[in-house]
C-alpha cells in the first residue's frame, strides 16, 4: 500500500514538473530553449553581515562563511564558491565546478539560451535559487536570492557570476529576462568572478533587482522564469546602438 | 557691472548645458536622437496616501489632489493630470496637454526615440522630474520620481502614460533603457492612462524601479539618461520571440 501511495506522489510530482515546464515554455517558446526548473534553498549561511563577519572570523582563525580572493592563503587555491553554505573546502579553480555538483549537488545546463523557472518563490528570506550555466567553454553560477535588506520589505536579487578569473570574466555579458502580462524587464552587464562575493554583489545592489510586487507581475503561480543568455562581449562597444 | 556677471552666468549655464547634451549623445550617440535635460521640481502636493486622501476629500466636499476619472461629476471632463501640483482644473481630455503646457510649464518633445537627462538626481526625496512626449500622433506624461517606500531608502520610479483612455493606451508599448558603466536596464510595458492616477502606478511598484546604488552606476556626474521609445503594440504578440 505505501509503495502505491508513494508511485502516486511520485507520479504527481512528475505531472507538476511537467505542468511547470509547459508553463515556461510558453511564456520562451522559441525552440531549443531549455527550460530548468529550480527548487529553493533556505540559505543556511546568509547573514547581513556576512562579508564583514568573514573578514572577523578570518582574524579569529575560524573559517570564514563568505571567502575573498585575499583570505586564502595559497593564490593557486580558491575556496568554495556556493554561496549556500559554509563549506571548509578549497581547490584550483578548475576543479570548483566538480566540487558544487559533487558536495552541493547544484545542477549545471548546458546552453547558450536556458530558462531558470524559479519555484515558490512566496517562500521567506532569506532563500537561494541557485543553478550553474556552461556556455561558450566556460561555467557560470546563476544566483537569484530572496533576502530582506529592509526589514519587512523582501526583495530578489539576481546575478551570474563566472566560475574562472575576474580578467575572464570581462570577456563576457549576460543577460536575465523577465517577460509576462505585457511586461518586459531585461538586466544586461559583466559577469563578476565567483573569485569576489556573492553577497556584497548582491549588497551593493550591482544585480537585477525586484521588489515583491514587479516578482508577482513576472510570476506564474509562484514560479519566476528568467530568461538567460550569455554572450562575448560586444555591447561594450555597442554602448551607442541604441 | 551687473549686467556683466549676469552675462558671464548665462554664458556658464549654456555651456554646462552643452555638455550635458554632449555626455547624453555620447552614451546614446544614435544619430536624430533627440535629448531633453529636464531639471528636477520639488514635489508639492506628494503623500504617502494620496490617493485614499483623495477619495476622503471628495467625500469631504473638497477638491482631491490626486483625482480619480470616477470622481469627476460629467464624464466628458476629466482633471488636471500634472502630478506634482493640486490643481482645481478640470476640461476635455484634448485640452489637458495645452493646460500642462501652459499652466504647468511642462516641456513637450517630439520624435519617436527621446533621450531624457534627468539633473541633480541627489536631491532629497520627494522630487519630480517630467516631460511630455509627443509621438505616433499621441501624446504621453514621462514621470521619474524620487521617493521613500522604506524611510531613509529613497529609491527612482519611473513610468510613461497616455494623454488618453485606458483603451487607447493599450495599443502601445514605451521603452524605458539605461546604458552605462557596461550595465544595461531595459524596462518594457504598456502605457497606463493619465486617468488613472500616476500615484498608485508608482506605489504598486508597477514600473521601472531603481535602487539608489543602481542610479548612481547609471548616472553621470548626478545626472541620469532615460531612453525612451514608443513603438504601437507588437510585443504583446511577441512574447515567445525571446
Amino acid at each position: 500500500m505505501l509503495f502505491f501511495t508513494q508511485c502516486f506522489g511520485a507520479v504527481l510530482d512528475l505531472i507538476h514538473l511537467r505542468f511547470q515546464h509547459y508553463k515556461a515554455k510558453r511564456v520562451f517558446s522559441a525552440a531549443g530553449q531549455l527550460v530548468c526548473v529550480v527548487n529553493p534553498t533556505h540559505s543556511l549561511k546568509y547573514a547581513p553581515t556576512l562579508c564583514a563577519a568573514a573578514q572577523t572570523s578570518v582574524e579569529q582563525g575560524v573559517l570564514p562563511p563568505c571567502h575573498h580572493h585575499e583570505a586564502v592563503h595559497d593564490p593557486q587555491l580558491v575556496p568554495c564558491t556556493c554561496p549556500l553554505f559554509s563549506c571548509p573546502w578549497e581547490g584550483h579553480l578548475e576543479v570548483v565546478v566538480s566540487h558544487l555538483r559533487q558536495t552541493h549537488r547544484i545542477n549545471i545546463l548546458q546552453g547558450a539560451e536556458i530558462v531558470f523557472l524559479a519555484t515558490d518563490m512566496h517562500l521567506p528570506a532569506p532563500t537561494d535559487w541557485i543553478i550553474m550555466h556552461s556556455c561558450l567553454g566556460h561555467q557560470f553560477l546563476l544566483v537569484l536570492r530572496k533576502q530582506e535588506k529592509y526589514e519587512g520589505h523582501p526583495q530578489f536579487f539576481a546575478t551570474m557570476m563566472l566560475i574562472g578569473t575576474p580578467t575572464q570574466a570581462d570577456n563576457f555579458t549576460y543577460r536575465l529576462e523577465l517577460n509576462r502580462n505585457q511586461r518586459r524587464l531585461k538586466w544586461e552587464a559583466t559577469p563578476r568572478s565567483v573569485l569576489e562575493c556573492v553577497d556584497s554583489v548582491i549588497s551593493d545592489g550591482d544585480c537585477l533587482v525586484l521588489n515583491t510586487s514587479l516578482a508577482q507581475l513576472f510570476s506564474d503561480n509562484g514560479s519566476l522564469a528568467i530568461g538567460i543568455a550569455i554572450t562575448t562581449s560586444k555591447v561594450h562597444n555597442a554602448e551607442g546602438e541604441m
